[in-house]
């Protein structure tokens, strides 16, 4: 009898801490399989604890996996879809943590086989830190998780992504793949860029030994996402470029706007803090409320994930993983036969 | 007998934190002496266990005080030099905590009377959140603390303020008050500006609503330095104007080299990730090593505080307090006297 399985492809930060998470579960009846292209990131992420076992190959890794999540950058995801769609069983979810949702969303409709269904997701997280040693169960606590499926995914689904994420401690909001991207251009891209900037400005000047030195908390959080893996990066500006442009130059025109209120000095500069500090504070204290996911109902017990795969989901994912076994078996019995996947030698 | 006397004006998240620094020494032969102009502030500071006593007015402040430490945003210590210069004894020690050096060391010439040793300072740390509830007494543990003698302040005096910054935890670093003022505005005030405008144009777009949702923690951390304390924020840009907006033109310059790279794709903006997460990993794993002072020698024991106290700078301290306290009742007795300070009827 197969056991249901899960699948995390890259163990970076983020698919070692979700593995760390699905892990931490008592009650589960799931292993949870991973497998990362940096060999050194995967043994990581088994010592550590976030995998029961290592995948040796994707199609190690896909076949007879009832639910995958793609966490690696959103360039490389479009390679799994293409080197792997052949290995997801019908039936199977398909999930990922990228951080741009329009190009993954096509490119699942391009690549993945009918039956598999694909509900995108992007938790808002991160560390200073990236890799496997930086991970912990906990990352997701109280983080939004965007979520966006696709047009062909069905509920239960959608309810299985839900559930995962749920019970991972984070808290998943609908959105529009469009919607997404043009936002977290704003809050999380743009960033990047003005993390870079700053560091590589001050770095490149004459008095960076002297800067150096003086440099303290403002300037460490300020250039934290400097740090951030540049595959990533590359890969989020390659896929996001218009709406990450856009924003800089409205970024550009604020500073510009700072830089006469300076110029000018007095009251505008008083009135521009004193306004922004209130406004921020009110954010931080009272963040805007998420709307709750419509449609597919969400799990609402603290517990979903174990409801889910403990109750009817489970089933589900355990005949995912079964049915994929007898097409395995079948095509290792073709192979040895020397036939093709449609029966002929 | 007097006891030594320490007095902190100002005690928000700096000065109550170094009251708490200074409170926690067990061997202590001094008070501490506190007073801030927001009255809650001050008392909650005494409640947090940072002051022996509250002061109750400038005079009782700074008349007696061996060592008084000015943490207040730096147009506000002008006027506590304005106002309570009449009232420092013959070779009491003043330095502070402002984020900018070069007019704090003009007004400090301009408004304290001779054989007052002003030693200017500035610790490199800061916090989210300000006011007396956000301090702790390791707030400046392995901090970079800037110094920046007067001319004519002595050795025993500089030698003072140091075995009080090594006892915080802090490094201390000799530096010129202008270049301390040109670096920190390129690591500490233009980082205030970043926050500020990312901050002000999200919350000024239409989409805030939903960008308000997706902000995670590289949100977060770009847009801290916007809750920080207007006032001081104002101050600083009031005295430092000409570096900031120095500094903001080159960093306008970054941003559209950035701008053109992310326009031409491909190699060039791999490699700009690639190039700043390996500088930026170095600097913080190996972060420059800060020069050791010159000049007076720097307490060299993990207890200079307790050193410099309890030995002859205690004696000192003592001393210096000991003469206000007898200038003060020379003083109350005339007052008694109806006399003026110069023995005047």
């Amino acid at each position: 009898m197969p056991t249901a399985r899960i699948t995390i492809i890259g163990t970076g930060l983020i698919g070692t801490s979700i593995g760390l998470g699905l892990m931490a579960r008592k009650e589960r009846k799931y292993e949870v399989v991973g497998i990362d292209r940096d060999l050194p990131n995967q043994r990581e992420a088994k010592k550590l604890g976030a995998l029961d076992r290592e995948a040796d190959s994707l199609e190690d890794a896909l076949d007879g996996a009832g639910l995958t999540i793609l966490a690696v950058p959103v360039q490389a995801a479009r390679k799994v879809f293409e080197q792997g769609s052949q290995y997801f069983a019908e039936g199977a979810i398909v999930t990922d943590t990228c951080s741009t949702k329009g190009d993954i969303i096509r490119w699942a409709a391009e690549f993945l086989p009918e039956g598999v269904h694909f509900i995108g997701g992007h938790p808002m997280a991160g560390r200073e830190k990236s890799g496997p040693k930086a991970a912990s169960a906990d990352l997701f606590q109280d983080a939004t998780w965007a979520i966006t499926p696709s047009p062909r995914a069905d509920e239960s689904a959608v309810s299985t992504v839900l559930g995962m994420v749920e019970s991972l401690g984070a808290l998943p909001l609908y959105i529009d793949a469009n919607e997404h991207d043009t936002y977290t251009a704003a809050v999380s891209h743009l960033p990047i860029l003005l993390s870079v900037a700053l560091f590589r400005m001050v770095r490149d000047s004459k008095g960076w030994e002297d800067a150096g030195l003086l440099a303290g908390p403002a300037f460490r959080d300020l250039t934290r996402l400097a740090s951030g893996d540049p595959v990533m990066s590359r890969d989020i500006m390659a896929t996001n470029r218009e709406a990450v442009v856009h924003w800089l130059d409205r970024y550009l025109d604020e500073l510009g706007v700072i830089r006469t209120a300076l110029q000018e000095g007095g009251q505008v500069v008083t009135d521009m803090f004193s306004s922004t500090q209130i406004d921020r504070d009110s954010f931080i204290l009272n963040p805007p409320a998420r709307r709750r996911p419509e449609g597919p109902e969400a799990p609402s017990a603290q517990d979903a994930m174990g409801r889910l795969f403990v109750g009817g989901l489970y089933d589900k994912l355990k005949e995912v993983s079964a049915r994929s076994s007898a097409q395995r078996d079948d095509r290792d019995l073709k192979r040895r036969l020397g036939m093709d996947e449609d029966g002929e030698r």
